[in-house]
């Protein structure tokens, strides 16, 4: 899960440019071509199933549809770590995230438009969703300073002073080719004050409106989502959401949490913001989170997650399975000749052993990286798809329950 | 290319232990149910065709067939860098060389054949040849002594001193289950004084004869290999030859080479050696080499290489193509969407544009090194291929003269 470090806010800056460089063709240009290059259907949502408030449903968008509820792994710089496009699919993946933050810093989002765009770059035709670049200037770039006008911050790379507006959080992803966009926001670290929380949500309403009115000459199969702030303050998260859903987005993120605060706090302020929301656009819970977490904020009425954890933790040596995490660095799996799940439909689960496993994360090798990463994106997209079927069924209490089961069973060691 | 650090031979040690650890299975049970697991022919060789001294053969293994000339992914901590076994096979490998000296560190061989051997461990069905562990003691081990008896060394992992003689090698690889074990032998680096490449001939002459006996115990699906030795002196490389012939190995390895000579001494060497080699056994060039030195090494008819180039140049952001090595962390590829080879049977080298490439070895992210490491180890199995179907039809002379004639063209900037 994301987590800030948070930062004073800091002197006004002067209009921020748009960073435009010279020898590139204009956006009018690209997007015209992006537009010819994309296929099949205008970004669409359709709500096929619900049980309580949990929702199942299906995101058209012109580069596939995205069953709902759905996870979207990490791709940060137009790279899942360790995976191929391929092997994410392989994971049951319908969509990635990738980061703005990172890719205008390198390649550059003109580097990328004039190379066809971030699908043909990273050589992944499904949709892409893309951050605005907030996120990382607040929690990665060194002396960043917020002003009404946008964020100006140094470049964490060679140090180089970089400014990012609403305008140009828009067309920086415009140029990227995103299938969803997001509006530009400031996030804040929980426990905050209500006086910062306050003026953080009304700086990202501002930007929302100013993003949307910068949307509008974006193609028409693209999306732009609100961002909804306002921290663990129930009335400022409803007034966010209201005057987002007055402005009008094709979907909704629920953005400002997993940043410090506990569980609790975050389910509460999704059950105040959920029933704010138009029933027929996505919601995207920004940055969540634990398998369960993924299962309370569906339950809740989410639709759409992307977290660092199954790829990170894969790195680190954790197993997401079915019965709990599973830590392989651990001892205990040196001689073990199981497979971590030899009832998942992940090869990578089933046609290696925890010795063997447990052999490469001690020498760290890539490829245990690789197997756990792969692990636990399929475990994290299984866990979706259990709970979309559920839900169509009816039957979302039920999986609910036997999810809980058997995280609570736990890993068991052989007899 | 493997070098060695030369250092000076030491005291004698006392008889060396096999380091066997008390709670695991006797050796014979569990060659026993290696034999036993093992399917298809035992080991054999079989000549199909010659074109001047070049040879197209096929090696039977108890793990399927390997098609010589062939080239052995090396796979030191069993995995090759960065692949899964099934994307080590789709590069065209029919077999993939392990290095004995880690793995009889960590895990250890004992707590490999618990575990049903390397092949079951790694997950690789096909062919697995093992070397003895004496060349990395050599090259990474500190503080080792050379005795008559055998090497004594500390684990470059945690200081342990161990012990590893001609018996304890073969008992290791027996262990393993590979289907091709090495003789213990000693390797200098070039140049060496011929007193002191005559001495390490000699030795290791004496080493593959307690080799051969400890190997009789062996399955007979299994097959042991001796080494040539005796560095740049041609009597003493065709004395080995002889001696090790009187010995009898199911193959024959050139050690020694690759360690620091120019290619011409190692051509001249090749062409010393073999013709002293029967024409039914398997020639195994050790630790070689370029592209240019496997076509040189196959015209002199050697059938089996080993090298960490295509590997290890792979994770540090080199691509071997058909007109030669690109570097792709060379800043002329940025923009360039041009794929490394359009024309490769490979999709990491037909898929992704340099400039996707170029960004991720300037990212450091780990799926340049692992499109890289698949597309050089596709190229040397390409190679490999196309030198065995040219020999079979009797062009290989054209097809050397077309794969010299690539590699002088070069990469060509698109125009």
């Amino acid at each position: 899960m994301r987590r800030l470090r948070r930062r004073g806010i800091c002197a006004r800056s002067p209009e921020l440019d748009c960073n435009h460089r010279k020898d590139v063709p204009a956006i009018s240009q690209i997007v015209a071509t992006q537009s010819r290059a994309g296929e099949g259907a205008p970004f669409a949502f359709r709500l096929i199933a619900t049980d309580g408030a949990a929702r199942r449903g299906e995101i058209a968008t012109a580069h596939g549809s995205v069953a709902t509820p759905a996870f979207m792994a990490v791709g940060t710089q137009a790279t899942v770590k360790g995976l191929s496009p391929d092997a994410v699919r392989a994971t049951g993946a319908d969509i990635v995230l990738a980061n703005t933050y990172h890719l205008m810093l390198r390649p550059s989002a003109e580097r990328i438009a004039e190379l066809g765009g971030l699908h043909r770059f990273m050589s992944w035709p499904r949709a892409i969703i893309t951050d605005s670049g907030g996120f990382q200037v607040m929690s990665l770039a060194p002396l960043r300073e917020v002003a009404d006008e946008g964020v100006t911050f140094r470049s964490h790379l060679d140090g180089a002073t970089v400014k990012l507006s609403p305008e140009r959080a828009v067309e920086v992803q415009s140029l990227l080719g995103s299938d969803i966009a997001m509006q530009l926001d400031e996030c804040l670290a929980l426990p905050a004050a209500r006086s910062e929380l306050e003026r953080a949500m009304r700086l990202s309403l501002a930007w929302a409106e100013r993003s949307k009115r910068a949307f509008e000459t974006a193609p028409p199969q693209r999306a732009l989502f609100g961002i909804v702030q306002g921290g663990d303050d129930a009335q400022l998260r409803r007034e966010s959401a209201r005057a987002l859903v007055g402005i009008g987005f094709s979907g909704y993120a629920i953005g400002g949490l997993a940043v410090g605060e506990p569980q609790e706090v975050m389910l509460r302020t999704i059950e105040e913001v959920a029933p704010a929301l138009p029933a027929d656009r996505p919601r995207y819970l920004m940055g969540v989170g634990t398998p369960e977490d993924l299962v309370e904020a569906v339950a809740r009425g989410m639709d759409m997650f992307d977290c660092v954890l199954p790829t990170r933790n894969g790195r680190h040596g954790l197993a997401f399975t079915r019965f709990g995490p599973i830590n392989l660095k651990n001892a205990r799996h040196a001689a073990d000749p199981r497979p971590l799940d030899e009832a998942s439909a992940c090869p990578a689960a089933r046609d290696f052993s925890r010795a063997y496993l447990h052999h490469l994360v001690k020498a760290n090798e890539m490829l245990g990286a690789i197997l756990l990463t792969t692990v636990n994106l399929a475990y994290y997209q299984e866990l979706m798809a259990g709970m979309r079927a559920a839900i169509a069924a009816g039957t979302f209490a039920d999986f609910s329950a036997a999810a809980r089961a058997g995280w609570a069973r736990g890993d068991i060691a052989p007899a």
